[in-house]
């Protein structure tokens, strides 16, 4: 059991200047796991209503996500409504919890030797109760947002304080830390024990701040984006599945990884829902990746 | 003359955060010499009053730049006066052109044969009369800023339609082109003929655009500007100078002009005027330069 996810399954209700959708495919273990596939096989931990599509099963089917952790309750799926007047800032309009609101994930016990874990962005301590119940591990990363950053910041330092790694943009490790530059920001968190901080920097790309090095890595470039929904979901999960493919990451994993997680980023924000990044063939993602690493190396 | 470099010389009063000074040494011209002449000798094009300070002239002749094209007439030297309260827009307070205001660039007969080229940031009619004074060259590029742009558009296109480099940043290639994406900006650029578009990203770094690829560059990370003032300058003049000292610059010459341009005008930024950028050793740049080199490949 080399990755497990952990995050939410959600219909998305979006409207972007490109177009809207109702009731669309999303959440962060959605998009992650999804991503994640083209690089190592995940296995998800979430929870979904009695309504959710058989469409969201069969894509993550198709994508061998292993649903051991995937759990269906009676009731309704979790629901967001948002809305873009920006490509870089969501609107929320509406958030419906329902069967989300009561989510205690257990972890099945073939999870609980990962090799990597993932902690996608869910309530902090939703994240702590987790860990737990996890025995063994390599490497375990967490997502966040700014929601959880103003609202539970000492649970979320209780996340971070066990993290290897913690996925962050450039806003929210600034209001994480109080710190107006991201570097003296990055060096705060790896101060709580990190040993990696990813600061992603929407169009101008990611970085990646270790105590020894830094890795930086420029956005695949996009002319036209449709809806930017997941993109740092996909990043990690296309982050996270490629070094859950590699034995013992170096430094030039961790380059690649970036690499993965930006052109699955890339690939998501080019159509709504997953259609970008779920209905592509591994070579043009191969192709992409090969492209960036070209123009940034 | 293998690296001809026209543009201003100035004396800057400037306010930032971080401080302010007097009449401090600046101008086009002056910062891009100074930046260049760590990996190629400058001459410079310019003009300057009777009251230009002996220190600038002290300095670019302890930098090596050749001085033959410098006039000096009488009156008082141009000088600009500005404010920053946003690290990456300046707000000009004052602009007193003075002996500027009749400048009449004539190149010395030894500069007609130029390798390369670099038109500083001034008026358009003016890169256009050095242009025309030119007999041959092998590299030919110009900078420019908003106020020509917006300005003098029809000039500013007789110049880059006769440009092998352009560099601009991200701001001035969408508003001199009307696109919002920089890459479809970049396209529109080269397809005036211009073989390389440099668009500077600020603290995100740059990107180069040719036919047939990109080079990304990410900024060298700084935790605390001091002063702005001639950032692109010492870009534009680390760029070229190193171009200069290469005999036929491929795609990896790029990438190094990136690096070695983005260095410059890291260490310029760190203190005000061309204090952080003339008073270093080449060891530490070359370090930087090193170091830049690994974060990003």
């Amino acid at each position: 059991m080399s990755l497990v996810i952990v995050g939410s399954l959600a219909l998305d209700s979006i409207s972007t200047k490109a177009g809207s959708v109702k009731d669309a495919l999303g959440g962060s273990a959605f998009y992650a796991s999804i991503a994640a596939s083209y690089f190592h096989q995940a296995s998800i931990v979430g929870v979904v209503g009695d309504d959710y599509p058989q469409a969201g099963i069969d894509l993550l089917k198709k994508h061998k996500v292993n649903l051991e952790g995937l759990e269906t309750v009676s009731g309704k799926t979790f629901r967001w409504s948002g809305k873009y007047e920006e490509w870089n800032q969501a609107d929320t309009l509406n958030t419906e919890l329902n069967v989300f609101a009561n989510f205690n994930p257990i972890l099945p016990s073939s999870y609980r030797n990962p090799k990597n874990l993932l902690l996608g962005n869910i309530h902090p301590s939703l994240q702590l109760q987790v860990l737990e119940q996890v025995e063994s591990y390599n490497c375990v990363a967490c997502d966040t947002m700014n929601y959880w950053i103003t609202g539970e910041h000492q649970t979320l330092s209780q996340v971070i304080r066990k993290m290897d790694v913690v996925f962050m943009n450039e806003e929210e490790v600034c209001q994480y830390t109080g710190c107006d530059n991201i570097f003296k920001a990055g060096r705060e968190i790896l101060d709580m024990g990190v040993k990696l901080i990813v600061i992603k920097r929407g169009e101008y790309g990611s970085v990646c701040i270790c105590k020894d090095y830094m890795v930086f890595m420029a956005a695949y470039p996009i002319e036209g984006v449709v809806d930017p929904t997941g993109a740092g979901d996909c990043f990690a999960g296309g982050f996270m599945g490629y070094l859950a493919s590699k034995p013992k990451p170096n430094k030039q994993d961790i380059r690649e990884a970036a690499l993965a997680g930006t052109v699955a980023a890339a690939l998501n924000v080019s159509d709504f829902s997953v259609n970008g990044i779920a209905n592509v063939d591994k070579q043009v993602i191969d192709a992409k990746i090969k492209q960036l690493r070209d123009w940034t190396s």
